[in-house]
């Protein structure tokens, strides 16, 4: 809305409703873990969810003691949490995009997400922006871009956190052609200028602008062995405004219809196009060469 | 102040005071804008700046009727405006950052930028993304990196408008150490939703706290040949956050005391750093390779 984009009127049924699951994980309670996401899936079907985002690490929570506390709950991309996902994913007809703590078969321990659609595990991705303590507690930061997935609901493209705050990487996936980007976060609560909405949520309003991408961004809340968390949860437009009010710090499941078809025209005004008006040769710079 | 910085205590003398200028050039009106650029400096400098930045194209508006009209105001960077400027920066002790309609010896014309400090002319910038009409009216695109200069007053760099629209020019300017990033823009109005800061000031916000980097934008006022504009200059911390009141679509200058050297501090928390954590290696992509 920001500039006049010449949209075409949508077509019936390209509307998508996507819900973010704004939930509250603990380190150390699995099972309440799985039970708060079955809950929150349940709820967003309920509410005609078809891509279903929940946050960063949701099945494991986030404030790992240490590496040892770690690998006792990281799974493989088989194991329970992801085929619950599976289930759920069948069950209500809909996407799931949620982080998970993946025990790789290399050995390495990812701070990973996955996509599961009625079909089953579509993608995983590992996050390669690695945050602070994410680094002691022994996870490996992933070396593969963001996935961008063909699924009954949209070309979703995920990517985890701060990796969110990496403009090149978010636009590898609106360059694959993500018309919506889901983010599982998990956003430390930090202090802010008093009336200012959270930089991370300013963040990917320009992540989804200056792509014409919608971003829906999961992020939990609560506060878990001392930490407090956002609770920063957003569904964003393609010109970058949020479509839902903000329920910072609450407990919520905040959903929004979307034209995802909206996504693939990249113009603006009349002779601009966020895409095309790149000019990667001259952003490129040789390794080394810095002034 | 969105993550917690472990900045040092500034030193002594390391702060800077700057200005961005939210004035009203009317295309066709050379003296008038000369006039309202010599006010503006000299009321920005009466309030202590020492940095001041001017709107794009300040000395000749903006909504040319076509190339002809443009061509008959544009100048080359020794015309009578940047002397003035350089004039101006001799006068009252202070760096100047403003947009110019540029003829070029070799015959074209770009919409630039100069930066000019109390010994003149430093350097100049040509756009490199052009905007609407700028290529109806025979402005050219510039194919030069923005310029990082070292002035008596913090490492400065500049680009144009819908140039700060493409994180990867930011991240260049960033890279070569810019701590304070001046934006000569005209943005025009647009609609938005209620209650939602413009998308434009939203992207700068993010161009800003990605890098931890100031960025200080002057946007031009009014309205010209029926054009209305938004009036949305804003000078903005190294994480994010304005630092100053928005003055939207007023004339105003607004002004903010900043230590400059916070942006040479990339780290945010204890162990990320938003330069040092980026992975350039995963950001390439070959030429033509897209899925």
């Amino acid at each position: 809305m920001n500039r006049p984009s010449p949209h075409p009127a949508a077509p019936r049924g390209t509307e998508v409703t996507v819900a973010v699951c704004q939930i509250a994980p603990q380190v150390g309670d699995t099972t309440g873990n799985r039970r708060r996401i079955r809950e929150a899936v349940r709820t967003a079907a309920e509410r005609g969810a078809q891509v279903v985002v929940l946050p960063e690490l949701a099945a494991t929570g986030y404030v790992f003691t240490d590496a040892a506390e770690l690998r006792t709950v990281a799974e493989p991309p088989d194991g329970d949490t992801i085929k619950e996902w599976e289930a759920l994913a069948a069950r209500h007809d809909l996407v799931v995009v949620g982080g998970f703590a993946e025990r790789a078969e290399d050995g390495h321990v990812y701070n990973a997400a996955a996509l599961v659609d009625p079909t089953g595990l579509r993608a995983t991705y590992r996050k390669a922006h690695l945050w602070n303590g994410e680094k002691t507690w022994g996870f490996t930061p992933g070396d593969t871009p963001p996935p961008v997935i063909d699924t009954p609901h949209g070309r979703i493209g995920f990517m985890v956190c701060y990796d969110l705050e990496f403009p090149e990487w978010v636009r590898l996936a609106a360059l694959d052609g993500a018309e919506l980007l889901c983010g599982p976060v998990n956003w430390p609560l930090y202090p802010r200028p008093r009336g200012e909405r959270p930089g991370e949520i300013v963040r990917v309003q320009a992540d989804a602008s200056v792509n014409r991408m919608f971003v829906a961004v999961a992020d939990r809340t609560g506060t878990e062995r001392g930490q407090d968390w956002l609770g920063g949860s957003a569904i964003i437009d393609a010109d970058g405004y949020p479509v839902t009010a903000l329920r910072l710090g609450e407990e919520a499941i905040l959903t929004a219809t979307l034209d995802l078809t909206e996504a693939r025209n990249k113009a603006i005004g009349e002779t601009n196009d966020v895409h095309a008006d790149r000019r990667p040769a001259l952003y490129a710079r040789p390794a080394g060469e810095r002034p």
